[in-house]
């Protein structure tokens, strides 16, 4: 069976400030999202944050975003195909050059936020995103979510000649088409760490998860987003490797 | 003969502001030194800039600057020799993203404005560039400036095995050390053509200038600083290349 | 008769950046719409605009945006109300600061681009900014859209208790519902001068247009909007001006 | 004995990203320093640091400082003094915008980091300073660093008009001059409450503290800067503020 990836979102300081646990998260995960200073971010926190990743082996991705410091790129902005395409390139082409300094290279894509949205909503968003991974490496996969029925990005993808690695959450509960449900309802984050572990190997053993239409769901997913904010996911993420571990033995 | 090189500041407009007439002065020169975002440009200028120097021909070099959007990279910050660095790196390495979708690659660095003077005067700044450089590919020559004698850089140089372009100015007085007149004093900058053109030519042909303090001054240069800010500057251009192209041919 | 206002943006430079003819339309307009910093502007434009506006007896009024300098604050984003009336009060703040050195104070506020845009939707972003100019100063109007049916906006600002001021456009065909056309479609900008003073008139005259679908069009305006761009529409701003003046003596 | 006022830099967060423990500090202290956006603070953090003052009577001041948000207003820049009066107006103004909205107005002016240090050795900067509260309100008091002899500086803000208040600290060693001793010197900032709580109080009654060069050194301050940033500097601002609350009973 094939080893579910691990992924989580570092580099997430900026100048004096400091977000998540990136010193106690990256033992435990396979892919490192580092924000590439639109959202988050600047040069001094993604070269630290990219020793990091190679002092533990872990595969560095770039998280790119809409341009939006203060709001951390969670906020939708009505961007044209072609402007998405080059601070893509732009925030790709930068984190390069950081890796560049560590003897590192990129591993893949992940879109950051709102951009991560609105690129799974808008296909001409999407195959921006895809131009400006065409432009730079067609070899790097990019990542996104994992639903009922991937076909329309599947195609869209093929048709570019970029590969796609599929996310899902441990943590969340899915409606049925295999979306996220809103932070607001009742029920959509899970905080019981055994069932958190629980969906995580259900995902990873192909095996379904009950959406919140009662309907059952399985994802095809290649990676797991983990979170590195505080002590309580940590341990969350350890939990979740070992037990990926242990099925992969 | 070795060519005297002509470059320029190129992709200065910002968002909505336009600057600099990129079109014209273009196909006059042979370097198009290219703003990163950080004193001018975005992703969209950036990407258009480049375009335009592969139409012509022109060998695109990265422009980095200080984090200083308002003052145009013009005021100078005490920044660390890490920081410098890294913010180097990461406005190289964007360039080269953007550089990468038009089928383009970097031919040089020269810093700009605050960090290309501060960088002179401080050896520090000087090898925190030539770092980035180093990281990102060591083929890249670091473009500073000609002055009488240039030994310390070049032997800085020498030691990091970086490639060192020397620039010098057709429509500026020199000092006796090889300094430009500041731009307060009388006689700083040449405004008639015919003086300009002269000036180039005698800094081509290895000939020396009569310095500020009426000392001669040869400066061994490996191109030649031009604007293209106005259609007086793009005569200047024109009129320069032609002088130099007679030269050599 | 009540003379129709003219008003135009200004102090849209940015650093070394210049946008706009202020000098030369300044003279010609009452009302000066002078960028507060989050699309364009600078806290040294915005003193020079303010001494400019000065100088020729223009009320100044702020023209807060959205925080997307490359943008320039044409790019809807998805803010919420409180961040808005947070944004919205920092910018007025900030501008009344720079008059206070010149001993002007505000007239008025008129949100930009896409803030403006956004507000005549959303009634939740139309209180937001209303709650800012109540905070700041209850006394400042707001300038907003006039269309066929100002019913609803003027509703929400009487029981806020907020002044309107109407906005119209001379340059501008209009549909219907007294909407701007679209500047994708065909007509939708009149560059004849003879036609832009005769709608200019009409307007202030009480006089219907004619819609884009045919019927007739009264738009109760206090104020038209007018560029400073280039020659040809500070020749535009001359002719209404004009125009205005020998209707209202 | 005039009781000496606690002051501490506040609403240091930005966007996503926390720092200080502003709730546990703001009890405890007289006056909060509030950054306006330049080096840290957005319009919410602002609002919401406006609104806590409040809540527990502290007067709020204008925290103004270099546009340099990454190196959180830390690193000196080169700004013509025109420059530095329209940007600290620019952020006093700002801030007293959001201020309106709370019901509170600004008590006071305290520039941060390289801007406060830059304006103590530069009477270029610190007259440009003064010029934005003079042009702001003519009533708020310039904070700065009390030495050895403040004689030029109350020399310039006489003329001026401006009032001072001079600032000292209690966790950090003096020099003979009355400068703080670098904290790359050993000795530089106590860490012993006892010390610390020590040179409060002989600040307070005016008596000598032994400064680095052996001699006594008396500091006429009128106010003590304190510090929110963990649990530890939260301990010591309280038994500050106790002894000196039973100084003044």
């Amino acid at each position: 069976m094939k080893h579910l990836q691990l992924n989580a979102d570092m580099g997430e300081s900026f100048g004096s400030w400091i977000m998540g646990m990136d010193h106690e998260v990256m033992p435990h995960v396979h892919l490192a999202n580092v924000a590439c200073g639109y959202h988050a971010s600047d040069p001094d926190v993604m070269r630290a944050t990219v020793r990091l990743a190679k002092e533990h082996g872990v595969t560095v991705g770039a998280h790119p975003a809409y341009p939006d410091l203060v709001g951390f790129g969670r906020r939708s902005m009505v961007c044209s195909p072609q402007e998405v395409e080059n601070f893509v390139l732009y925030q790709i082409g930068a984190l390069d050059g950081i890796c560049k300094a560590e003897g590192m290279s990129l591993g893949y894509v992940k879109p950051h936020g709102a951009l991560y949205n609105d690129m799974s909503r808008d296909p001409e968003i999407f195959s921006a995103v895809m131009r400006a991974i065409l432009a730079f490496d067609p070899a790097l996969p990019l990542m996104t979510m994992a639903t009922r029925d991937t076909s329309a990005v599947s195609d869209l993808a093929a048709q570019h000649g970029v590969t796609l690695w599929f996310e899902a959450f441990a943590d969340r509960a899915y409606d049925g088409a295999g979306r996220l449900v809103s932070r607001r309802e009742r029920g959509a984050v899970h905080h019981d760490p055994a069932v958190i572990v629980e969906q995580a190997t259900r995902i990873a053993r192909g095996l379904p998860l009950i959406a919140s239409d009662g309907r059952e769901l399985v994802l095809h997913a290649d990676t797991l987003c983990v979170h590195g904010d505080n002590p309580e996911s940590i341990a969350a993420v350890k939990a979740i490797r070992s037990a990926l571990d242990e099925l992969a033995s």
